[in-house]
């Protein structure tokens, strides 16, 4: 058997996460937050199951969520969305990100992939016939050096994928950015894959911008949104792929036989809690506290940052005041001898890198972040 | 854009239930029940969300239901499967099959696909880089002609999908054709992908055989389940695949980077539902009675059938004594002028084909066949 597939291990995050069980460690690894979801929400969803919304959903999703999502963007991004023909909802973003480049893909065709980068992007360009095209971030802050950008394209540039807010570094894009990426790809006839997963957790009152909010941009963008992130609920594993007419067109082709639909009570409990969107908008400073605690507590450590995350569940932490070993290596020390499992950077890169840095997640209880740094006091 | 999949219209199920909904047709179309699910899946449903069972599964499923899954297996076919190496949790069915031929297909590789056959095999083998082989069963029956697989194979065959019982027909596949099937893909050194997501759907006291009762066939096969049509949750979008250790481990490479993990909550409650097999048991005589009750109205009209349906939720009915439409404008016309929505048969061949057939889901509640039977009755 010969998957087209990479030949790949597991992903980084079943390992840490199955390291950090095994030593008992404190999971500050792969994203997920350790405390509960509203209440209300979970009570929508029995309520949707006991009115009977069990069987299949309509392929492109619940009119109902698919309404309040479009009335969601304009209220947040101000632009319009046309939820009949531009918001299709997918069993999570990482098969909608999948999804969008087996639909793009022709054999031979590059994708320009900034990192560190979520993992899953580079098997997804390979398995459905594309060649990743790695362009790394600028070390220091990893913002985007679109000048290298621009190097990397070539004739058979067929997209590029962006990532706002960062994972792993939390950082985010700011408005000049947007603009380059929107030049480039107008000048260079490229689609843009961006994924927003992160769109609501941005910090210190900054906004965040979709590439939405850019009409040249938009027109040519697969755009990824996940619920699991916004509501805290990852394993609940639903999200939403915006994209124009056109782009729409092809992908629900794809997703009509890949999945077909997604789970009914779920959409419908959802449709329902997202009537009120100021709850939306406490949910970032609320993980900005998160963010805020935790860095005022690692700042006793021999870790250090070189910015606040400005968005995402993340905080980078270099630690090469503590270790010279590289940072797999390190994360894995870590877990077993002192109980906190992370996630090495070069996890997020396809080629080497050197770094002495791990990626930890703040959306955990401050009791949880509390004994987590009490043990990294130790190291 | 030029997607992969081929260029295929909606699907035929996404047609017909917008066509019923637009003429307030009773929906006998696509295959998903109108009456309740079991209020205590719900109530575990809501408990496992108040339990905090809403972050990110294991990437294989929860090793709770993977456990009570091999039990079922040995319980109903009498064989072992181990939850770790051989059990992968999916998002659906259909994706477990996409996933599955993309794990197997190179380029050119050759499939062979009984027709009728369920819509999305060959977008699926097709986007897989794979070539369908369409073989037709046998009209009178559905059974399939060994012989003519065994001439449709050729050097380049990779692998066959059978589906048992089987939609659209309701056939199910007895000892000698899993006996031929076995030896043919020994023999011919053919993988096999198995639809058995009516496994608990069949009637007349008949056992379901599972491919898994066969060593030689099972160490090359790909088996798929579907919670939505033994819990008559269609819309959970929840099923499993079950596939040797080396098939699951390349399987599980594909699924990784495609959804990574299914709905938490929902697997926590399907796990602890399944305790009792019994209940599973009583599923095939609660719609065996509703297959009874449809054929005893369905006398009283013009349309005939040939056989009752063995397993699955459907009907196939003859309707030439009625009317010499193509089976396609038939179904749409009966949908209109008189209020029942169908699905034409043809929609499951890739190859035209003349017959005067069309099939009804009988998962309804009696109230709802007998108010469509009353329609069918004036046509
Ligand atoms: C799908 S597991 C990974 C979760 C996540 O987004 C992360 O930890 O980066
Ligand atoms: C995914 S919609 C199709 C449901 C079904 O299995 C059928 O009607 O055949």
């Amino acid at each position: 058997l010969q998957p087209k597939f990479p030949s790949t291990g597991t992903t980084i995050f079943t390992v840490m996460s199955a390291l950090a069980q095994e030593h008992a460690a404190i999971n500050l690894s792969q994203g997920f937050p350790d405390f509960p979801i509203d209440p209300k929400l979970g009570a929508l969803v029995a309520e949707a199951i006991n009115q009977g919304y069990n069987q299949y959903a309509p392929m492109t999703g619940l009119p109902a969520l698919r309404q309040v999502l479009a009335a969601k963007i304009a209220r947040f991004q101000q632009v319009t969305v046309d939820p009949d023909t531009e918001i299709t909802i997918t069993p999570g973003a990482t098969y909608a990100i999948y999804t969008a480049f087996c639909t793009l893909l022709q054999p031979g065709d590059e994708v320009i992939v900034p990192e560190p980068a979520y993992d899953s992007y580079i098997p997804n360009i390979i398995s459905s016939g594309g060649v990743p095209v790695p362009v790394s971030l600028d070390p220091a802050d990893f913002s985007i050096d679109w000048d290298k950008i621009a190097a990397a394209i070539t004739p058979r540039t067929k997209a590029i994928i962006v990532n706002n807010p960062h994972n792993p570094s939390g950082s985010t894009l700011q408005e000049q950015d947007l603009l380059q990426l929107q030049e480039l790809a107008v000048q260079h006839n490229l689609y843009v894959i961006a994924d927003e997963v992160y769109e609501h957790l941005v910090y210190d009152g900054a906004q965040h911008l979709s590439v939405l909010r850019y009409p040249e941009l938009r027109a040519r963008s697969f755009v990824t949104y996940s619920f699991g992130k916004a509501l805290h609920s990852t394993g609940w594993k639903i999200g939403y792929m915006v994209a124009p007419p056109e782009l729409s067109q092809a992908f629900r082709q794809m997703h009509q036989y890949l999945a077909f639909s997604v789970n009914t009570p779920m959409q419908q409990a959802i449709a329902g809690y997202l009537q009120d969107f100021d709850q939306l908008q406490a949910t970032a400073s609320f993980l900005q506290k998160k963010r805020d605690y935790f860095l005022q507590e690692m700042a006793q450590t021999r870790f250090t940052w070189l910015q606040p995350a400005q968005g995402s569940y993340f905080q980078v932490m270099d630690y090469s005041a503590l270790s010279d070993l590289p940072d797999k290596e390190f994360a894995i020390w870590l877990t077993r001898e002192h109980g906190v499992a992370t996630i090495p950077l070069s996890s997020f890169c396809s080629q080497p890198v050197n770094s002495r840095r791990v990626r930890f997640c703040f959306a955990k209880q401050e009791a949880t972040l509390e004994a987590a740094v009490a043990r990294l006091k130790q190291v």
